[in-house]
């Protein structure tokens, strides 16, 4: 038996880069949470702590916010990220391999060319991978918190001898949806690209008539693979955020469905894919954590 | 010497109740965190561990969720406060006071009568407290994060020997502002009063050209009093969020005030109370957390 | 009516400064978050944005890290916050008070004179105030995690028409501690003495037969108040972290008070102070957050 | 093209179980955070809302509470993890793949039999995933927060345009180490593995001679290997908690490398596997985050 060194990577992560377009009126913001990783070629570093092929994170970081300085590239997270993970690829040898994820936080204007405040309905996310030939574009959205009062129904369910629950024809259904999409082409408008996600994420969610959360995930991700061509698939997770009715009975007070307590801990969890079935193999877009 | 109790109090913190308007259309939501601490009279509760004078925390909770179901109470979060103070307070042998703390997380419609998205760009907040004659309302608000790109300057301050800061005509100013207002009548339509406030708000950081965060938060307060008469005063805590020019001469690129590293820690804080120089004494209105 | 400026101060927040002892055999650190806040004189900052009487929170921050250099005054987190609050007071024309809060995060020694692993048990604090001519010490702990797993009983307490809960003589008791208490002298090994107060809350945490949370809290204070007669008082901020016995007779399981669920929200929360009677009032000891 | 349903998984996350050991002098208890997923079959469920194949994550939660009363079974994660896994799996028509995660918050005793303190220094963690046939076993360590004053230099990197770091001979390092690690055998004491695993991790920290955190993981990954023949791999992720020397030479205070500041964001990650040459594949033990 030997000891060997298998999958890694190693990059700067969360560099916290804000862009002002200046020159524009009124002013323009980007709000960035940049994390670069790359790998190819690091085994010395690994295992005698030769650095000679290692790009230190403090170098990544500079470009990071030298990059930032490129008006086109910088407004849209996707496009920006390409420009990194290029760069650290085609530029740096021996590196092999790079991948980018960046949050972008959205901000509205004031009633002032120059003052913004800060819109927390959603992070947008990108995550854009890139080995010397392939680039693998993913977009994303989290921390997006939804909930429709009625239209939800959940019955039908398998029963065990640990079943407990009652059946519904009517509840809250509330989730902080985490969504990211694979594009099959770079020939996109980003922005508008993800406008449209994001419309029919909402549009979905609130129109459909539920009788599952897992239903409606795949209805959503159905609305957005009709919308786009390029996108290949959806995948989420979205954690049911669970509205408990509260017994008002016990107080001789009705309840009918209006009062709730809205629970922490546990929730459930719903992940699923959906996609085209002729989409190709995502192969590296998706960050796999550390189930490399 | 003996050993004495001294100031206590105690409650039920965090319930999470979230009221659903079903008979409406299109249905509303309410969705507060609701904290209640009482006392009054608990000497034998601590020395002894007679419990003959505690309303256990577990009946306050009960109580929150049983007067979420009162429909004109639970819409706003002072008259919520009121509701539940008086209540503890009223009915309650030997409690002498209540203080109960009000989060109150806002909602957007979705194109759907009965759909939402959260809305993150503030928190609306409340404390009442009352004691069984006097009733002090404060709203407020926090997680309010604004920025202005320029309209903003930072010089002529003392200079020591730990002095390296440079003066600076130009700056990025942010902060994520907590601020709270002291109410001296309870005749107000509390929703109406609480926009007017967070109008003032805005359009005075905004518009504002600063020379020192303080001086724009006076502004702010002086605006808010300006609109208001029954507010007596208003106390600010806003963090200075740094944003520093990076240092892109290193690489032969400009950044003419362009590209910034938005900073964690450490980072400015700005404590300030703007008042109306005949208003009262606030007495309790403001939670002194453990400064009591 | 006219409008001024009330209570206000400003300073740097987080300063995280780690100070390695290096000359020393084995090596030692220590580890703070500090935060500084001035006041007085600051009027013409706020009115005008006239910035003469103000010393830059960035100068503050270069004091923090420049006085964590004198090797005695860093070691304890009240001595260096004495020195800083005097400091800025002392040194700073118009300034007139001072506040500095340090958090110490405790570090345990690994098997080698220069490696160490963060100790998770508690974070230890303290606050210094200083007027000019009266210097406040407090120290404390906070996020302190206890729990007994009997000897705790909850009955004979009022009944209303919102109780539901029911008595109990043997249930889990936990809290996350935060404890303030107030010194009336300085002279005072402070790495002892904060020693001496960690043992008394746990000896008696642990071995206090409980018929409240706030008996056992006043048993603690009580205790901690013997032990030494420079310290004048004891705040308490304790949760009661709920375990709810699991039902699971519905699965024809035994339960006897032995598996529980850990709830998050809401929760019981106890506040109190015990003091000797013949205290002196703490006067600005204690930081009133905006309960100013 | 048609749409159809990808990668699934559903459950539910973050089951807080506590247990007590009652019968036992002195007293013990496990706390976990319990996280289970299933997928097969659930195609119904998300293209038409048919719930028949679906076993409520509600029941998922009562089956946890449930097992926890089995003395043996709750006293390890991993055995708690097969339990659980293979139940769902194996009594649950159609479900295929079972994927349960746990947390571990240890708890030190107390100088009494039924008190204990919350020991903050890591969370210990397993991942048990089953598809019917196979069970995969990988335990872990999280939130071990490590640092070391010396023995630690970084140099001979590439130098590139964006090249700013000076090298270094003499730094802190110091890390928040998440680490998981895959068995290929049962047949193992889970509480005497896990330290002997802990040991050699810290152990291995503190005296290697560092030339990169790079090197000090791949040393730190064979001492776990040599350690233990059934342990196949291990993954670390391992953020660079960047500790910046304070420039105190603009004071006129020397700092031989003693006052640092610790700096929040950007950080290094540096991620990698140490594994044998003849390990077989993982397959499914580690979870792909959304990398599905």
């Amino acid at each position: 038996m030997a000891v060997v060194l298998g999958y890694n990577q190693y990059g700067k992560a969360e560099n916290r880069v804000v862009r002002v377009f200046r020159d524009r009126d009124p002013h323009e913001i980007v709000d960035y949470n940049v994390s670069a990783a790359l790998s190819g070629g690091q085994e010395p570093v690994h295992l005698t702590g030769d650095n000679s092929p290692c790009l230190p994170t403090d170098t990544q970081k500079n470009t990071v916010y030298a990059f930032a300085a490129e008006d086109d590239i910088v407004a849209q997270p996707e496009s920006f990220g390409i420009r990194l993970a290029r760069h650290f690829v085609d530029n740096t040898e021996p590196i092999t391999r790079a991948r980018v994820k960046l949050e972008m936080y959205p901000w509205s204007r004031l009633n002032n060319p120059h003052a913004f405040i800060r819109d927390g309905r959603y992070v947008r996310t990108a995550t854009v991978t890139y080995d010397g030939s392939t680039t693998w574009i993913v977009s994303g959205v989290k921390d997006l918190v939804l909930l429709k009062t009625t239209d939800s129904e959940f019955w039908g369910y398998i029963e065990d001898p640990y079943t407990t629950l009652q059946p519904t024809n009517d509840r809250i259904m509330a989730t902080s949806l985490l969504a990211q999409w694979y594009h099959t082409s770079e020939d996109v408008d980003w922005g508008k690209s993800y406008d449209t996600v994001l419309s029919a994420l909402l549009d979905t969610f609130a129109d459909h008539h539920s009788l599952a959360l897992q239903q409606t995930l795949y209805e959503m991700g159905s609305a957005v693979l009709a919308g786009q061509p390029q996108i290949a698939e959806i995948r989420f997770s979205a954690p049911n955020k669970h509205h408990f009715v509260y017994d008002l009975a016990r107080f001789s007070l009705e309840n009918n469905n209006e009062v709730f307590h809205a629970d922490d801990r546990p929730y459930g969890l719903i992940e699923a894919t959906v996609r085209r079935d002729d989409a190709p193999d995502p192969s590296l877009a998706f960050d796999p954590g550390q189930g490399w």
